[in-house]
């Protein structure tokens, strides 16, 4: 008996290791001090020059959005997924994403598909200044499906100590823009499945007329970033830094409740329903499973990915920047009333 | 349709994020600047007091010692196993600890579990004086099968760049000490299953004689972390900083293919199998499975789980302080000798 019989592939992860430190080393920016391979990945604060370094770290997974990825056997976005996800959560906090570690865990590891991962995920990196540092990659025998598998992501990015969005500051008579999302990003799957293949027992080849797109377009559509949009208004950013009071990331649990995890007490947040179209997508999900409105909001994003909260004042400010940085859709959705961390929909 | 009835249940999953947030406050160090809940975990550097801080990071799962945590129910180590084999990965390159996130994925969330899995993670960052940033926890319906779930974890670590220990040093002459491992610990378990269950028929109770312990105390014993053993050798230590040329942690691969990592051009290691008693364990397994030789070497740590290179001139006073660091068991194992970057046994 050796190893080989007993179900793990030694070569096979070779193989997939050299693969991998070619499409890292694609991501490497000027911080970076080792090569994968090495235990750990090394990245020097020192080339960043802050004054007060604050790390902000954050671990996510894409949640059963993988189910659409082995349906559809399309695993080059699912990279972008979890990266976008990762860089717009530490975002919210004020932070540049520095590097990114994945975790991908198979039953039997096939090359392809696995560089493919990696490839979206290099990608994504690149596309937000952010290096693939390392990452593990399990073949667990007998634990996964054939054909199936597990991702996650952990992300570093650095804030100077001054420059952290907390929401401490949000108050009474503050304002909330929203920024659009790309789809489902990477939460609430598991009920649009249900609605989708249960329910409605389509396949993920169906043509949705009402969409436009086969499910499976409609439903893969990559997590967007929101970095390229907010970059400038970030602290030592080139416009008007400081004028962001607080961000939250719309993922599992939706507007309601994410927005009040950044208020501080005494603060309730007014969303305004009626200001922005939800989607198709979303509208065509809620009608077919009858979602219940409140339980929509509660699951999925509706079509806002990212709140930023600011002062009445730099309300034009903000909507312009934004606009001027490629997201002609953010607008205002609310306001901040008194009352104790909470949403209320009007 | 509601996101409960599709298998999420988010009521559960914010009484584990309850108590997640009691246990990782436990593990709060004075570089951390936030509570778990906002949208990542921030750590502040000035803390450290550090000149040229370099960040060491590293991704690990705890493989299919998960099968074992199931089959015996016990949840309360595996959590110890996957921080302590994160602390060895960026040990061996000079980094001491700084914080920690993990990555849960089940399948249905049981509370008590999640809280022992969670708990033992927690216990283990006090153990290292690491911090629990932060992490994930995942219901994914349908992808897990009931009562298992996979767990990864991601380690920061940070060292001054005058510090860094790669092995670049590591010149022919040069002596090998090894540091006992605890069992297993997280490496080769796909191999040990195949023997113990498949081939042996033997169950989790099973009391095996020769090991003086049943199957599930044997294979479960935790991955132990090297940190205080080496932690007064290290830069900035107490004791001879530098002295250590290169460490490599013993994992998948065995001693044939980790120690290689950490080898510069025109070097080889020569181990002396005599040098150490292989433990009742290993011998056991290879035993009872007929494991070539070379395969076991390539797939167990054989009771070696960490290599330090230093001078011929230091040995001694390494030996005298890992062993006054609690380690009796440390021990000279081999030599470095001109060759390529690989391991040959004597």
């Amino acid at each position: 008996m050796d190893y080989r019989t007993s179900g793990v592939d030694i070569d096979a992860g070779n193989e997939v290791v050299r693969r991998i430190k070619r499409l890292a080393r694609s991501t490497y920016t000027p911080g970076v001090l080792s090569e994968i391979g090495s235990f750990g990945g090394l990245f020097s604060l020192g080339s960043l020059g802050l004054t007060d370094p604050v790390l902000v770290a954050s671990a996510d997974g894409v949640g059963t959005k993988l189910k659409l990825t082995f349906l559809t056997n399309i695993h080059e976005t699912i990279g972008q997924d979890l990266v976008n996800h990762c860089v717009n959560d530490i975002l919210v906090q004020g932070a540049r994403p520095a590097f990114f570690l994945d975790y991908l865990a198979t039953g039997r590891l096939s090359p392809d598909v696995a560089a493919s991962i990696i490839d979206g995920i290099a990608r994504a990196c690149r596309e937000n200044g952010c290096a693939l540092l390392g990452g593990e990659t399990a073949e667990m025998p007998g634990f996964y499906q054939d054909g199936e598998y597990d991702l996650a992501g952990f992300i570093i990015g650095v804030v100077e100590r001054a420059h952290i969005i907390d929401g401490k500051r949000i108050a009474v008579g503050d304002l909330l823009i929203g920024l659009p999302s790309s789809g489902l990003h990477t939460n609430g799957y598991s009920l649009a499945r249900r609605i989708v293949f249960d329910h409605l027992k389509l396949e993920v080849s169906s043509r949705v007329p009402e969409l436009n797109a086969t499910v499976g377009e409609a439903l893969l559509r990559p997590h967007r970033s929101y970095l390229p949009i907010v970059e400038p208004l970030l602290g030592s950013g080139s416009i008007n830094p400081g004028s962001i009071k607080g961000m939250a990331h719309i993922t599992g649990g939706g507007i309601t409740e994410n927005l009040p995890r950044i208020l501080p007490p005494g603060t309730r947040a007014a969303i305004d329903r009626a200001a922005w179209e939800v989607p198709q997508l979303f509208r065509w999900l809620v009608e077919a499973g009858g979602v219940p409105i409140e339980d929509a909001y509660r699951t999925f994003n509706m079509g806002i990915g990212l709140i930023v909260a600011c002062r009445a004042d730099d309300w034009p400010m903000l909507l312009t920047t934004f606009r001027e940085h490629g997201e002609p859709g953010a607008r205002l959705i609310g306001r901040i009333v008194a009352g104790e961390p909470s949403v209320t929909y009007v």
